[in-house]
């Protein structure tokens, strides 16, 4: 098989597979308590949210990944996801627990079942109260991640072609996901001494299991020699007999499942809690599915939350196990009574002694040393990587670390932190740690990092409640959002079905917008427009001295504008004729409306933001020089370079030089106490400038007005420029001077002053995918 | 006052007045029998037809302008509703009647009075029943022409400024007007000398009135030096008995006509049948909307419609009558006791026998020679028009020719044409004249030539219909079209309100359009995306060979795309990939479907047109050079410059002799009889290619595809291009190629071969204003 691999495959296409990660994990109190209250209302319907819901215990949050078809993606993915868990319920000051091994937990009867809506979810909860009689509550609340596998479908589709057999496609898939599955069976014991991470338990666990470990204080119990007790046969999550499917053909394997079941021992498939499960086309009927359309994919239960990485599970972890699935695969195995016993002997022996020198494991019903065996298969999976020019040795690198030195394992050091700081401590420094980490950037959505922060700010909210997210193209930012059965394509974040077609053009054409906007009342200011430069001359010089501001006909970017708002000489006016011809045919030339500028932005029928925007500045402390001042500035977290970030660092160019100069100024001047310095004319962000939002202190008169230009054109998303002169008192001179079909958002959602604006809520909201 | 225009005014400003006409006319056979047929239905309502009603008789067509501010636009919108009404009734064989007194028409009980819808409907009819008693219908058949005029605002606000009087605005508008008005009752003579058209009846008018003139055979009646009937005292459209308003003042208007109807002359004031009126802002209220809101406008009755001008009157009598009003203003005036009495003698005295050398009229009770009286009023107009440098010496001077030269006169040249040819077939060979000029020009909208030609078709069929067009943007092609209170702006003829934002942005995409389609079950071209020329270079070679197109992925215009259906060297590939390159920073490569290119037209829920564009070519005749053939297909009254044409003329350019060239033949070369040539590889329209309407012979299956590809995307207006291998074979092969958002419509409309598609009703119903 190999031997296709090698001739009929590219290493990058033998190595695309899907990967699919579900990672869950507790609420808990800044003490380290169990969370007592309701899952956050925003995640929304538990059985409809396809990445955040709950699974035992309300308190217990499940974070599922679509599938992928690299590491990196689906990595990321689940680190937004992390982000955007760790950010919501930080609202209510809770941390999110980075340990499989329950926090500090209190009886059954207080461990919160998780509650559900509707019809469906009567029978989630019913079977959850169930299992808690079953098999008590704490043991119900140990985390820990479910990774999916699947191979890749040309990958299948070459062996399968190049085999020739007389066999069906479907049953080829088949016989190769179980011979991978009982081969996890046999080596899974490696993986739980690699990347095990359940070394001791906190004092509120269940006595019995306490018992099986030592007590060194600090409300603490640890396991001397274990790597996983979420693992081993005291503390973990299993059935209550050990129980052995027959995996030799899908056929088989349905038959023993339902002995299972005649039995009594489990209630239904899903109740056997194996390391490794056969996963099915249709969840709710999984035995007749895996008869009918055959396995899907596999799903690995073995591995332990990571408490040394955000996410639960390392990148490295990831793409280890992908070329262990390959290995699994390739490799050999030989069958005899009871090679399952054989490999659930060694399961726990790993777990609970896996850290001792000597351990010896059973190899086809011989003993052998544990370190030996497994640099023994990791030499294999080396190999497998060599020949087939995967590049993985990375990652096969660092686990042959981990067994040479057992201490570099996540089980030992944690250990040593739970034994320093006890189990809550060590945890909860960890909790904070990656909250810090994930609030310095909750601007940026992991995974999505290419795509225009706009875009981001929706698909953040859009995760967050459950609307699946399908990315349709980055580099155009379009995405689809489905709800319900709904789809509804969205570009840029404001481009919009909510819109229609001929808005945008109206407003692209100033003549236009102006002629609709008077129509209706509203106020802008008076011109006219000149079709040739030619004509400009002609007419320009009755403008001389007047307060005018000269502007391309088109655009949006507020390229081209020339504000005279102390009057211009005709040779100035020409002048900004000729640079508002530059970008395009026919410009306009306006009165100066005295004022300030604020941006109001709506969507649907709200005004749900109103900016001012201010030129680069800074503020003087009496003692700092304006360089100083500006180094201070650009240390805010917001400021970057102004696309993988809300705000620009101000950089004190030729531009800004002069502009110091004209003001009798240097960089080494030192401004007073309080006094603001402008560095720069213009007031857009891109150069520097601050955002100061000004949603609540905008006087609604104003506000109203705003929506009324945007209902003129029947806009749902749209920026309106406004000079105003008192933006408290409604009598105030006004003016609009534009309007934006496509306004930015990311200035009103992370401005520099003020509160922000959770704007994706209101995109949703607009487009109707929430209430 | 004169002072006052010359100092404060521009001549521009000053012939800046309001200009709107009313033009009946009569719908006849065509052996000049009134068509007893009911009013063209697709003129919609009458009552709502801001454009195209009828008077009187349900035969009898009223085309009515808007106002406009200068003379060309004014008479450029009538001659469009001209050509349209000629179009429509030409449809049911009809000819638009030009000449103001009736044609053949039968007795008074078979004359059709016109119907109308509704509650207000029964009220017009009434009305109309009991002119008809009162009047006789043949009387009421005179058509004619309704001048309305009203000064600029600037003109009229700068004048009563300057004068600084006590005096209200709206007062001295109406003291403006009114002299005016009885300036206009004193030289009303003059207009019906120069522009009297009624020298002669049809024998089937009223018998008295045939006795004022003499017969000179063929059904023909003639007055020997009248130059209008319509405007004399015995075949005209007169009250009963004749009435003097007090033009004093509103005041004294408004109690005359009260006088009038309390002692039953007249029944309401609109039966009032003046040569001039006041018109009010109020339509239904008269009286009382004078009194409140004073005089808007004048409506001049008495000039007869021009048989020698398409739109009933010609440009140069427009602009006449703008100067004249002008004079009407200035010249000063004395009253008497029998001022009007003696107008109306001198109205009669031309108009019954204005061609008379030695006439004579009543000039403040004085004798005088009409022809010296007559130039010295053109005169004084030359003297205001010199004074003021207004530049309207040609239609002065044309004038004054009319007062010299009575035989260059209207009545004259119509009378000699009369009495040559007889009363119907004088009229009839002009309508018919006028129907061919329509008809040739039937893609073209007079006064909207600087309109793209789409925008055309659609504002043409709007006006049809009676729907309100307001440009917003020539330049942009945005138009408002209203229609019972609702509004829709429309870009481009297919930009509208009925498509939403984001599905074009999608169509602009093709990778997102292909996976759209794609999951639609819709059958696209595979193919790769290459992000860069160097990627390009790497993986291109695997396509050396196979039938593929190369093409950039953003555009809309067809630029940029290299078909390789022959496959490609990877030289060729890579040359192919360095032209998509040069329009898009992504590329596409897919595979080549066989086939020929059909675009499918949607608009709403239909396709409402196929077509196949087949590169410039010429068919053999067995005699004729390529060249001649080319310029044979030139002449097609369709082949122009490609822009305001429906098609392009063909060029024989470099490319196309090295086209034919390839194929061993020259522009000397004769092709075989049937044997078609192509010049150019490419098929657009705008080299020169043929459109081939195939919209009734595609079989419906493919349009159902089209159909399902726009739907996918929600698109309303959508030009869908699909390769098929025989278009009458739903089992053929085919692949859809791309989607349009901006659907050209004008190549539908007018094709080259196969029937011409109503495409502006298809778009007026797709954005809702029409059923």
């Amino acid at each position: 098989m190999i031997e296709i691999l090698k001739n009929k495959m590219t290493p990058e296409s033998i190595l695309t597979a899907g990967f699919g990660v579900e990672r869950e994990g507790l609420r808990v109190t800044p003490q380290g308590r169990l969370a007592l209250t309701p899952h956050p209302p925003i995640f929304g319907d538990k059985l409809k949210n396809p990445y955040i819901t709950t699974d035992f215990s309300e308190s217990q949050i499940e974070l599922v990944t679509p599938v992928f078809y690299s590491v990196d993606e689906t990595y990321d993915f689940l680190e937004a996801l992390t982000d955007i868990v760790i950010g919501e319920i930080g609202v209510n000051n809770e941390l999110f627990w980075p340990y499989s091994m329950p926090c500090s937990i209190p009886d059954d009867n207080q461990i919160p079942i998780a509650s559900y809506q509707g019809e469906e979810g009567k029978k989630a909860r019913a079977y959850r109260e169930k299992l808690m009689v079953k098999y008590g509550g704490k043991r119900q609340l140990i985390s820990g991640i479910h990774y999916n596998f699947s191979f890749g479908e040309e990958f299948l589709t070459t062996i399968w072609q190049e085999l020739g057999t007389q066999e069906s496609y479907k049953d080829f898939k088949d016989r190769i996901y179980l011979k991978v599955l009982r081969n996890f069976l046999r080596y899974r014991w490696l993986i739980i001494y690699l990347m095990g991470c359940t070394p001791g338990l906190h004092n509120s666990y269940i006595e019995e299991c306490l018992q099986c470990m030592g007590d060194c204080g600090n409300e603490t119990y640890l396991s001397p020699g274990g790597t996983s007790a979420r693992n081993g046969s005291c503390s973990g999550y299993k059935n209550e007999i050990d129980l052995y499917p027959d995996y030799s053909s899908i056929k088989d394997y349905i038959r023993s499942i339902n002995e299972f079941v005649e039995r009594g021992d489990i209630s239904e498939a899903k109740e056997l809690y194996a390391q490794i499960r056969l996963k099915p086309k249709d969840y709710k009927n999984v035995l007749d599915s895996l008869a009918a359309e055959g396995i899907q994919y596999l799903e690995i239960r073995t591995i332990d939350l990571n408490v040394f990485d955000k996410c639960g599970i390392a990148k490295i972890d990831l793409d280890f196990m992908n070329i262990f699935m390959l290995f699994l695969l390739l490799e050999g195995e030989e069958f005899f009574d009871t090679w399952q016993q054989e490999a659930l002997i060694n399961e726990v022996a790993v777990a609970e002694h896996g850290l001792e020198p000597d351990l010896e494991l059973l190899d086809h019903r011989h003993w052998t040393l544990k370190s030996a065996w497994a640099e023994d298969i990791l030499e294999k999976v080396a190999e497998v990587n060599e020949y087939l020019d995967l590049k993985q040795d990375r990652c096969i690198k660092e686990m042959q670390n981990r067994v040479r030195q057992p201490e570099t394992t996540y089980a030992h050091r944690l250990k040593l932190l739970m034994q320093q700081k006890g189990c809550l401590d060590a945890n909860l420094e960890m909790a904070k740690a990656y909250k810090k980490q994930s609030d310095a950037d909750h601007y940026r959505l992991k995974g999505f990092e290419n795509w225009e922060m706009s875009t981001q700010v929706l698909i953040k909210e859009a995760l967050t409640r459950g609307i699946k997210v399908i990315p349709m193209d980055a580099s155009d930012n379009i995405v689809r959002l489905e709800k319900d059965g709904r789809r509804e394509y969205v570009k840029q974040a404001t481009k919009t079905s909510a819109d229609n077609y001929v808005t945008p053009l109206l407003m692209e054409n100033k003549v236009v917008t102006k002629k609709i906007l008077q129509e209706n009342g509203l106020p802008v200011p008076d011109g006219e427009e000149y079709f040739s430069f030619m004509e400009a001359k002609q007419k320009l010089t009755k403008y001389v001295g007047n307060k005018v501001v000269i502007k391309p006909k088109s655009t949006n970017f507020g390229l081209g504008i020339c504000i005279f708002d102390q009057g211009g000489t005709l040779e100035e006016l020409l002048e900004g004729a000729r640079i508002a011809f530059e970008h395009d045919n026919t410009i306009l030339i306006e009165d100066y409306i005295p004022g300030l500028e604020y941006r109001f932005l709506t969507m649907g029928d709200e005004v749900v933001a109103v900016l001012h925007r201010r030129p680069a500045n800074v503020v003087g402390d009496g003692v700092s020089t304006i360089q100083q001042l500006i180094d201070e500035k650009n240390k805010h977290p917001y400021r970057g370079d102004g696309h993988t970030s809300p705000l620009k660092k101000i950089e004190l160019d030729d531009q800004a030089q002069m502009f110091l100069k004209k003001q009798g100024l240097s960089n080494q001047s030192i401004p007073a106490k309080g006094k603001m310095v402008l560095l720069r004319g213009n007031s857009n962000i891109s150069t520097g400038g601050d955002s100061v939002d000004f949603t609540d202190q905008m006087h609604p008169y104003f506000s109203e007005i705003a929506l009324k230009a945007a209902r003129a054109f029947g806009a749902k998303f749209c920026g309106i420029d406004i000079i105003l002169e008192d933006y408290r008192n409604p009598d105030s001179n006004y003016g609009i001077i534009e309007l934006n079909f496509n306004p930015m958002i990311v200035m009103h959602a992370y401005p520099y002053e003020g509160q922000e604006r959770r704007l994706g809520y209101n995109i949703l909201k607009t487009i109707g995918l929430v209430d």
